[in-house]
């Protein structure tokens, strides 16, 4: 049954694609010359209306990417991949587009706005930057800023109506209406590269973030005084936090942040979840599970980007060739010189985020 | 009993503003020197929190006057009674705010953007020009962009939740999320002159924007980042249409234009409805009915500044001294008069348009 290296709860995610209405990634995927390796490997599992965005890439067509940055917390190696994934898009032509979300923040976290320009430049902008992204077609605004993008939302606001939005994300009377501002100002971020003309845009997403996909799509074929194409998404699935409970900013120990220090990173490491078993005996028989092992998901996420070497540390796991504490040394190892070139790339970064960003 | 010359539909409007406990206007008109006749009248018949605009004149200190501008349709006779107030106001060392609702007369009455600029400009801040309202300490603005005001907006909506602008504003699933924003910014309009510090403002509006105003002052007391005093605000009653319906822009038989010739003038006063008797000898022997006149309205709404004079011409009519046709020639020939003034004063407006606007 175990042939997969790449199958970490890949069962329900195709499940959760299903229900959702969300169309495979693979059929597509093997039409675009060299895929990410986070495609070859399922990770980004989904996909709706990815067709215009393979066309774009193989006619070397203009193309739009967008992700939003929401500026609270601290950037750990879960967020890193949807930057791997809008840097290789960068290298095949894209426009890229990053909206903080400095207004959703507000709305729904309490962050105010001049704090959240500080963590979206320091913590987010920095590192964005120093894991490769170039400025050339590339600009990064405050959501506060980008009166463009504002007033188109308040139009965008007329093709959406209060059941939709209760229906959506479950407003209830207790709501505040700033709330309700948050997912329209989404929408207009989407679309708004389209004002100019029309263009293929794709947002690489979580799962968790379909409903805006899918009501931007709507919006977009319900607005007539311009042309907007409904823009296209992907779903990645997302990396479990290194305890097994679930990765975020605000449990350290569940994940490598990008400023972690090398004893930090040595304890987080030291402390994960793995697939082992209870004894070495067993283990050498049984081999590991790395199907639940947070160690296996860092070299599948990140450490680890040729599918042969992965394969291979796959295989020595569940051969019980090699056990946990020499394999986390070697995440360990990887995860060290990652962070040491990644702090001086920082501090190279430091002094260009003004190329990157508009209205500022 | 007929013995109130300024008493047309009295008292209808003493129960409406007690049912809503808006409080009398009278006891402080006392307080002010030398009133406006439409206080003197008591066609502003009521305000909240009216206290802190009289002490900024009597002490000659800082005070804001706010009326916002919808543009759609024509302006006529009736719009010109705020106006008149605006500019009382600013002789009283006032600074006068005019937010021009395009953005609401977009979400409400789809007028779109552009559309709404020309209207503004060429129907309604042309007239108010003309009419008599200075530049100095007088800003006219466009809410689509006065960004300023827009992110005040976002922030105040935090203190409004949903259950509340159902409320107020009787909101259903079908109401669309433009229609949302338009109260939150007539919010921040009137709150976002005391972004510079707390300082007096007043809205005169008639009775039916007094959910806006509750609204307003609620939310002002609500928001603790900076000091908001809550808005006052004074209502006045409307005029009648001449037909004897709803004064309004989309009837022009109902309203003078101030850009009506003298043929559609004469026309419209003619077919007015007066408070005459069916004969001639019924109103010699019985008088006329001012309360019930059309033209009375006219004279006491805008022709006839002197109370005095206006004490006559309602004697007249009681004494059936006058008969309808020569009282309509006399209003004709007044209003004849002012509108060929108005005329020359809205050709030297139009050149001076740029010394109002913000942000254009």
């Amino acid at each position: 049954m175990r042939i997969d290296p790449w199958g970490t709860d890949v069962f329900d995610y195709a499940r959760l694609r299903d229900d959702f209405g969300i169309e495979p990634f693979e059929p597509l995927e093997k039409e675009i010359k060299d895929p990410h390796y986070l495609m070859r490997r399922g990770i980004v599992f989904g996909q709706r209306g990815y067709k215009i965005i393979v066309d774009a890439m193989n006619n070397n067509s203009e193309f739009v990417v967008l992700t939003g940055m929401m500026p609270s917390g601290r950037m750990h190696i879960g967020h890193k991949m949807v930057v791997d994934q809008i840097i290789w898009y960068q290298e095949r032509g894209a426009e890229i587009r990053i909206p903080i979300a400095d207004f959703e923040s507000y709305a729904t976290r309490h962050v105010d706005l001049k704090e959240a320009e500080n963590i979206a430049i320091q913590e987010y902008v920095v590192n964005y930057l120093a894991l490769g992204l170039k400025p050339k077609k590339c600009r990064i605004y405050f959501q506060s800023k980008n009166n463009r993008m504002k007033d188109f939302a308040f139009l965008l606001a007329k093709k959406i109506n209060l059941s939709e939005m209760r229906a959506i994300y479950g407003f209830t009377g207790e709501t505040n209406i700033s709330h309700f501002w948050s997912p329209i100002i989404q929408v207009s971020d989407i679309l708004h590269p389209q004002l100019d003309g029309p263009k293929p845009t794709v947002v690489p997403v979580g799962v968790d973030q379909d409903p805006h996909i899918r009501l931007t799509r709507d919006v977009a074929s319900r607005y007539k005084d311009i042309k907007l194409i409904p823009p296209a998404s992907t779903y990645h699935r997302f990396m479990t936090g290194l305890t097994g409970q679930k990765m975020s900013s605000s449990d350290p120990q569940t994940a490598i942040f990008l400023t972690d220090n090398e004893e930090e990173v040595r304890h987080k490491i030291w402390d994960a979840k793995t697939g082992g078993r209870e004894t070495t005996e067993k283990q050498r028989e049984l081999g590991g599970v790395p199907e639940e092992c947070m160690i296996y998901e860092m070299y599948l996420y990140h450490l680890v980007e040729d599918d042969e070497r992965l394969r291979k540390i796959y295989e020595e796991c569940i051969g019980g060739s090699i056990l946990c504490g020499d394999c986390k040394d070697r995440a360990f190892n990887l995860i060290k010189e990652f962070l040491n070139k990644h702090k001086k790339r920082r501090e190279r970064a430091k002094g260009k985020v003004e190329d990157y960003l508009e209205y500022y």
